[in-house]
């Protein structure tokens, strides 16, 4: 397993806000997502502008897309994305398509997790070339008081053994990321954790001070 | 049941071609859809200026969402949508708080239907105070070869019975409707089968004959 990415989630409403905590974290993190509501808000613009100001990082579409994988992944990644998520509850044909389009400009598609999925689903997927997928407790769900626990931690061990590696997301502190350390960790996806720290930057890097600590090489 | 409704997708990814669409159909419809692909491309500026072009139709947000719906649901709403879409896989926090944005603003939830959901789930909506829901034949499902069959028209009863009115999508064209004269019907959503036909009008005319013809008062 290779050492756990950091991402900056962007989930403002105004492109501008967004790309202040960009212009402050940038150098502090290894990939930046260009969150569902910023993408509704701003459309392809916020894409094109984030992959502006930052060259040389990996870009998350994260669009959550459920129907037309072609032309979604073709706008994505023509716009800058790296790589593009896709709602688990899309058809087969959704995420064959989106990936297809991802792959042939060396991206990827990631399968966002929500509601009902099975394991059959996920190894439907991996069957589809498909290599990654978003582990969630979701705004609403972390807001009406969803925990962490070890159905969570047990079901993104098997994702793993399917062979997933899994970004994972929903008020993640560094404290807890010792948690996951036996699952195969593309990123840890934090937005207000660092964007409304008291010092983003300090805590940027207790992410990685903790991630270097419990995944030694 | 009421008379169902005639909906206009547009899944254009540019706002002008969209708009030059509504141009042409927007007397002979009654809900224009501000489709996933072109608020992914434009943003709220696309809700925005279909609401200018479009006083008086009702405006649907097809965003899909999966989390945030309290957020997104100020968002659409705030720019002019009278209702949006949550996806089936929200957790019902998402759609309990998309509906209650939604309400106070007099607008609406419609739950998308993709992949795995229950009748427990759509009784669960019914319970939050969700009305509507959007029964497919996702684009890709459809290229693919997944036709309209007696298993969707039994499950789409199935929701009618709970209460949830339904609208109906994915390559209908007039000739289709009679299948559906059992099912409570909000509206026939069309894309393609208006703006790509030669005679855009004229098709929409026969959606409103066959309509009138099936459900007469």
């Amino acid at each position: 397993m290779s050492r756990p990415l950091l991402q900056l989630a962007l989930d403002h409403t105004d492109l501008a806000a967004a790309q202040r905590d960009v212009a402050l974290l940038k150098d502090r993190v290894d990939i930046v997502e260009a969150g569902t509501i910023l993408c509704l808000s701003e459309g392809l613009h916020a894409i094109r502008a984030l992959r502006a100001q930052c060259p040389e990082k990996l870009i998350v579409a994260d669009w959550k897309v459920a129907d037309a994988g072609e032309t979604l992944a073709r706008q994505a990644l023509d716009a800058g994305a790296n790589w593009m998520t896709i709602i688990c509850a899309a058809p087969l044909a959704t995420i064959e398509k989106g990936h297809a389009v991802a792959a042939a400009r060396g991206g990827e598609i990631q399968i966002e997790l929500f509601g009902n999925w099975t394991f059959d689903d996920a190894r439907d997927w991996y069957s589809a070339g498909v290599r990654q997928a978003i582990y969630h407790r979701g705004r609403d769900a972390q807001a009406s008081g969803q925990q962490w626990g070890e159905v969570d931690l047990a079901r993104m061990k098997a994702l793993s053994d399917i062979g997933l590696a899994l970004s994972v997301t929903g008020g993640i502190t560094p404290a807890d990321l010792p948690l996951f350390k036996e699952i195969n960790v593309k990123a840890f996806i934090a937005g207000r954790a660092l964007s409304s720290a008291a010092d983003p930057q300090q805590v940027a890097e207790e992410f990685h001070a903790r991630i270097r600590d419990i995944w030694r090489a």
